[in-house]
């Protein structure tokens, strides 16, 4: 049984590569360079995998992933400015697809072993894309 | 290829199990727990996959597995309680866990020979939480 | 300018009204006469309209509303049946149309003489119907 | 009629007002007055109201008020940072409210006589708060 | 009190006026204007206001309303090419705008003295345009 | 990492199929048969599979995505008919299991050496139905 929980947040960001040039950043980047940054409201997707207990009927207690991701996720990102706030976006560009990673790395280092194996996390960056890092 | 429908239906449920005590069972569920239950929207997903018939374009007939999902899922759950109404909810907490089990074991039992395979079934509980069950 | 915050809860209902025979119930009702009851993920919708505070640039503070929304319908009506957790709905049928008319009565008796004025309520029970109450 | 149309766009900002202390920033606005900003995916709905042409069956030309819309609030708003790159909120916190006012003054100021009336702008911040202004 | 029920259909659709030279129906309408037509999936919404009956709790019969708009909108709508199944569409173009102000017609020819007065139906053309028409 | 972009469309259709008879085309198609055709507002889907650049920090640049997804997708399907227009379908049934398996075949035709591999397409053809082609 696979159990998905969802958690907005809102945050912002400056697409920029310390790796680019000013005008190969503009040219890959587009407006998203814009020098003072812009921001979305981000929805973060949590799966996890494991067996459903007899006891309680459950995957997982939801109220536990809640408290995982709230210290983990939430708090950390929510309401910030990527660039700025988060370590790991000083010199690497805080994309939906490095963020997912970031995010993923975070979870999985405080993952409880009680837990079902997380199987993937997905983040919506807007209703048109998405972004998705899993075991396959 | 695979396709998928999605079937809204509304029920209600109380999460309680007989083999926790009334102290666990507030602890586990919370709100959850609440006597006289609450209930949802769920939306089931039914996805099949298989081949597209070469003289129909089509998957499955998608009035046949709407007739399959009425008789089997919608008549027998929508507008319940499925602690009250559903005899496999009498001593196993009606988690959306469980209902998932419930209902996709309920559809196995009738699908046709004639259907492409069941590949997975998802219930979404709210638009914040989802479950999931398949051949994975 | 008019500020609206949605809030979701999910409880119980059974519509019946005691003022009908039985046989007027299923007939007028339907399914959502079945004796033990279904549920959904309401959503309400509350909109205050005035001006906007020089200073702090709101309509209203939004943390101000949740509390009072919290308090006089989320508690109260979150993951609960209407019918027997509700005392307004003890003889009356808790209709969403009951509902809206009962959850604006709540608040308009708390509401803070330095909140704007309540515009008007919504609940969207389903995604396919909604009910509004204002000054209109 | 009234004919709407709606144009999501994403931006970032962080709500301060000069005309309150750092502790009255911090406690009125919370998360929201974090140094470095966050942003949203806004939408912005635009209603026109007016009579449908007989000829052309159109209560307005959509590409003449997405052409208007484009360089009125999507060039300017979009992709930026509403403290920095807005000019009206560098004394004013850019609070969604603020920003409707903002974007209706805009539209207004660049109306064609030709077009029917606006009748009222809103602009959804998220998912679960909206503000409107209009001739009411 | 105010009920709004939803009821999608799928039709299709060819802007093209008569009273209108080629070359300005392909100004004017664009990609709309193909020969061959596309097409939507609209979303009829119709809001009803009237007083809740004291005994039922309801503002209107929803089977009731349901039976109308299937028999007015969703029989003759549903599934069709407005510019060769309409009667109303040989010689005036399909806009929503027109549509509209059609099905209104429909609905109003029909409505039943019994039920509430029709506030005003809104159709959704796509998640990005919506026309509207009522008593304003 | 996966990276899914969306993108709605709309485009009418007729489902028939000259391997059949008139008889078995209503009796399979229902109302999708009848002569004229309707039409929907399409969300196609598509998802891509590969590493993450670390200069750039994307799995795809999303503009050249759109620019393929523009010509090939957009430009031939979008505002037509799909039986009329579209050689594909001038003797096969323009189901949406057929139309996934079209413009998959026309994407990966054009699909660019540097592209990372295309994982899957989606169309949703509403919000109650969806079809899927992978490598699956």
């Amino acid at each position: 049984m696979k159990a998905t929980r969802r958690y907005p947040f809102s945050a912002s960001h400056r697409l920029h590569s310390p790796q680019l040039s000013d005008e190969q950043n503009r040219e890959i980047f587009g407006k998203c360079n814009n020098p003072f940054g812009h921001g979305h409201n981000y929805i973060l997707e949590v799966t996890v995998q494991g067996p459903v207990d007899a006891g309680t009927g459950l995957v997982v207690n939801g109220q536990s992933l809640d408290g995982l991701v709230r210290d983990e996720v939430l708090e950390r990102y929510g309401h910030r400015n990527l660039n700025e706030d988060i370590a790991a976006f000083k010199d690497v560009p805080p994309t939906t697809e490095n963020l997912t990673t970031e995010i993923r790395r975070g979870l999985l280092a405080k993952w409880p072993q009680e837990f079902p194996r997380l199987d993937r996390i997905r983040i919506h960056e807007t209703d048109r894309n998405t972004f998705e890092e899993g075991a396959f």
